[in-house]
């Protein structure tokens, strides 16, 4: 038993003592929002940090088990709210539990091979089970940081693949205050 | 998809919303107190409930998750702060994430070959990892009700013999108000 077996994270600031943070910025989410003019204009002002995650990986092996500390800022690109890129697992059964801290977010999940897409609530006290096979992105439809665990299997690894190319078949816009949830090509006629 | 997703877990409580939580009472705890006197003592006033656990279990698998909401309640047996029974898991190489959500307490661990046991302390914004083939236990050392989230591979399982059969090697005691670790057999001594 000789690694690093506790940890203290701070939902708030979206840190883990001792551990950098991954920080994705405007800038590296480029072709993935729907309104890409909204895109472009609103680079031109800035180029703000969009989330973070911070992982925790304690051990490597079978049964082992890593988490990660998500902290996704409140925003929209256009109508279109902030999320993260979203991923499958590399090894692609592996599940993951994600357990909201703070904020009001929803979580897209979409099957890798029936496209099947299904949407939940995220925020305290909530917890959503990501199956295997299973692409999954957070939406921040708050006014402040959506902050969450997100516990899976220490060999899942990670695929941005298929998210990257194809992105979900699912966005998540507001309309009259409210989040809604689209077809994007429904979504693209609305541009 | 076809199987429960989201979960809502209230940490005050210790229930997860449609399901029935496991209830140990102090009676289920007969042999594991340190102070069989004190014990059979607190028997005669009643039978109170020490603990929770209630379990969501979404799929079962290579790569599938569980996890579980525990609920230890405040309280002592003599010297001896209230604690779960302990276990280790039936796949021993399988580990489990224990993130503290209300109250103060301690975790103890001790691995199942050498024997060796870290005590790490467990409450909000608290992780602690528990590797395969570690035994491990809750104590509650505050004066409210210590809750956290236990995250583990579906293929986990639970053993609880060797706990029951031998034992923590350490216990958790309130000396002059603080919680002090101390071996079995020096405690021993004390009484």
């Amino acid at each position: 038993m000789n690694f690093p077996m506790l940890s203290q994270f701070n939902p708030e600031t979206g840190e883990v003592e001792g551990t950098a943070p991954k920080i994705r910025f405007l800038d590296n989410l480029k072709g993935y929002f729907l309104d890409q003019a909204a895109y472009q204009k609103a680079l031109q002002t800035g180029n703000p940090p969009v989330y973070s995650v911070t992982s925790v990986e304690p051990a490597q092996g079978d049964g082992q088990l890593h988490y990660g500390l998500g902290r996704l800022m409140p925003g929209k690109i256009g109508r279109e709210y902030y999320f993260t890129a979203g991923h499958l697992h590399a090894f692609r059964p592996a599940a993951e539990f994600y357990i909201g801290l703070t904020g009001e977010g929803l979580m897209l999940l979409q099957h890798e091979i029936t496209g099947e897409t299904l949407v939940f609530p995220l925020r305290a006290n909530l917890v959503v089970y990501v199956p295997g096979y299973t692409a999954h992105r957070t939406v921040n439809c708050g006014t402040t940081p959506l902050s969450y665990l997100g516990v899976y299997p220490a060999q899942a690894g990670h695929d941005y693949g298929m998210i990257a190319e194809k992105n979900f078949n699912k966005v998540v816009l507001e309309i009259n205050g409210q989040p809604v949830v689209m077809d994007r090509q429904e979504a693209l006629k609305l541009n």
